[in-house]
């Protein structure tokens, strides 16, 4: 089945499903092992990561090649974390053609303008983009893709911004109406009101995707009561990962040696199997010449 | 001081000194936090976080995308794990212009062919690069660089391929001649007595860098009474930070909830931090309008 | 009809076809419209376009960005002039998926060691790869390709390289049997003589190949009378271009204006039209809101 | 000299100087060798070249990649056309580290807004910037700069959308207090009214720079009465390049031969010749080891 296809069929599955971030190919490949059945390509883990911004420091393109090597790892479906589509509407149908030949099954933009900042970080409310503009670009997104499975997730922010409920219905209603695939409700509170009162006036028109980042300690059975089709693990694998470098860096510098960490860590056998380095092994026996063909050649 | 000139000065220290590996800007920034005086971009690390092998499988603009976002973080110098320099001498000496626009301190290249394989992996003993050949491209480096302190490491893989001391010692010799700020004799022993034997006839004649991956739990002091100038500790942040996410996604996927690992993972306020996400804030309170200057305009 | 598809009938044509040398995105739109079934992406026109040589100095992943950029600005195939395949049989392979991503047709490559000089070039003949090395290579990419239509032709630089007829024919046929869409017979001389003498020999086991650079005074009937299924225009947009540019630039130089210019270059509204700036303003009409709608919103 | 002197010189010289447009490494060359002082990487041009729209569809880092070649291959100072900075002043000030990097002299903003339309495009006017957010982020850049000759241009779109004399000299005013090097005021009239009423008024206050473009037919000798103090020839040689490419193209496919072309082209030769050729044969002669050496190693 193709990725896409796979998104789709998650979406809209009648169980709760879940992606996992992941940041660049190995943690995506880590994230397919451990049994996912899809990746969220995080916004604030790619570029953390790269050690820049949420603020559209790193260039769509350079975003792209993180996406192509973690697409070329796995074989589930990848959700990218696409921001407001890199500009307007020109530019997020061009970030489709350009995600469907690296074959990302989807993308989820936000309804907020151009350079963004993260929803979690603390300030001023940001100002939405235009209910009208948004949903140009979403029309021009879905008209763009080849592929009838692409998935275009629209996310709401209007919560966070400090907005009501008539506010988040609306734009979830109108970004349904324009072709929207999924919509995501977006919630900084740390309890899931927010979520719950959408839900209840939602009805079921759609499938509502979550980010339970701020509001981790409500338990799952909760989401599924509440008819939510997708929830999205956002930024652990990051988080873990930076707590085991900075924990290995000091030790290590302290020690000034590797003997107190060798057990601690993931073997170098490990590194290669998860680098396939079997199947090059293999190829280099089928496709190059042995020794004995290269003297007598 | 210049990035070159820190690592000059590392390699010339009376001290041993250490390189701690990073494979992308957070880890590279997470290295500088630890207290490391310098950063091994290890060719290993940078292509399993990619997802690709250790085979020049990334191209060599790639892996500059990686290595500049890496000194965009930090302050501290950079050695790249530079394979053989990605061809022939003027693959190399090319490089060596690119990675002084991009403020790399310096650069270590092995005596292999190109695509190369990790000397790490089992399998049969690698041919080496003509000593000749090996040459031209460290004084084709040396006459090439702009900064005269930008550092080449030239690295000696005669044991890891099975030949003796006389031709680690030929091929140290050559290279130094050559114009190397220093070699790196390599080993995959458990213990360290190849190194032990090259060092004692040596004596002191130029620096050596040694990577002690393999012989772990060799004692530091055993190093320094050898004279050694630069240990590298060469992928142990990518080690830890494999073994955390593996954990931490399995555990997820099991879980089906966050609860658990809250409290395991670095928190976002963290994560803001190292991408210092104040500086931004206090930027946008320089550079952008008020709402009142943007009401009056 | 897939780009693949349409270049392998152009192989397998009973007509004597043609490419066209394209080196970006606009020259590659600029050969379609003139009629042409096909291009040409040409290293020396690629690498001399973005100023460096025709010596493996661009990345491979340069190359490629090129490449989709002409591929995505046109609807004819493009077979791309792959060199060695930029290292041994696992980068040609993985050029290959790579390619098929970015909607190339096709590519050639050429039985020379990495990194390459131009066949063109004055100076001592270049040493040839391994004929058993070279064919696993081509195994390698036909392994790889998805779609079956992808087509690779093998260039066979034994002429070039000194050697005769029997050498050729050796490689020729070596190739074919790896698996290879068609040869490449290459020649560097004012004359088709050495064309000639393999056809005789040859006598229509495989499609053929030619890039009559050189002995481009040979009329193009006798194309067709050997049988050649492709012959080459290799360089002569680039070169085209070259003249143009150095007289207009030396002409507004001295003439300190653009009055005598103005008439003998290309009108903006053509670049407009050759970006199909129409099409955008079309979609702005559809996908962004109106005016009106912005201020009612 | 630095190249950002070279542009500053140029600025502040009391002759009239000129910029030449180039779009890749290439068409820069070109310019040099022409005898010019300075090089124009016009955006219009670029994006042309690429295939794509001038309305930032290329990424800012695609860009950034042109312009690193063009830098490589010249030794005059290169001035970018860099739209509105690629999104607000975070955006901007972290193009102005890049283009340091990667030796470009300058940079010129206009107070447009993300994502662009070029300025020649029939249609309507396209709203401008704020002064206040402008003026924000010419400061911004201004104080990212290391080097203290790195040029900012502001460029004065007030004219082109609509408005009148006194709200280009309200920003040029502005622009110029908000520390920008020089300010270029953009006309698309065919006759150089508009550039005449307000070099009146401007009175020398600070260089001013122009695009004459459009009134092309303008005498130079006009500029240099009004004190004009760099025009820009803006897209001459993209112009030239795609009239010399559709000839060449039209008459080879009718052609079906090259016997027709072949003394209206330049040279093989020549193409080497701008490529440097000649510099890697020597240095092949200086740092690959000799056949004799070879075999006897």
């Amino acid at each position: 089945m193709k990725k896409t296809s796979k998104l789709k069929h998650l979406i809209h599955s009648q169980n709760l499903e879940f992606l996992m971030e992941a940041h660049y190919g190995l943690s995506a490949k880590i994230v397919e092992e451990a049994g996912f059945k899809g990746i969220w390509a995080s916004g604030l883990s790619m570029t953390a990561a790269m050690g820049v911004r949420d603020s559209n420091e790193a260039s769509w393109t350079q975003v792209l090649d993180v996406l192509e090597f973690m697409s070329d790892a796995t074989s589930i479906p990848i959700l990218l974390d696409g921001d407001t589509g890199y500009g307007n509407f020109n530019n997020a149908r061009r970030l489709v053609k350009k995600l469907e030949q690296r074959n990302i099954a989807g993308v989820c933009i936000e309804d907020k303008l151009f350079p963004k900042t993260n929803s979690f970080l603390n300030g001023e409310a940001q100002p939405l983009a235009e209910v009208d503009e948004f949903c140009g670009k979403i029309k021009a997104m879905k008209d763009t893709q080849n592929d009838d499975d692409f998935i275009v997730v629209a996310r709401v922010e209007a919560f966070i911004a400090g907005w009501g409920l008539m506010e988040v219905l609306r734009r979830a209603e109108a970004y349904r109406q324009a072709g929207a695939d999924a919509v995501l409700i977006h919630s900084n509170r740390s309890d899931m009101t927010e979520i719950e009162i959408f839900m209840n006036e939602w009805n079921g028109r759609h499938p509502v995707v979550i980010v339970p980042t701020k509001y981790y300690s409500t338990p799952t059975k909760r989401f599924r009561e509440l008819g939510i089709s997708v929830a999205i693990w956002a930024n652990h694998n990051l988080r873990a990962s930076i707590d085991a470098m900075q924990k290995i860096s000091r030790q290590i510098y302290q020690d000034e040696s590797l003997i107190g960490v060798e057990g601690q860590v993931t073997t170098l056998e490990e590194v290669f199997r998860l680098q396939r380095a079997d199947e090059l092994q293999a190829a280099e026996m089928k496709y190059l010449p042995s020794h004995e063909n290269i003297q007598g050649d």
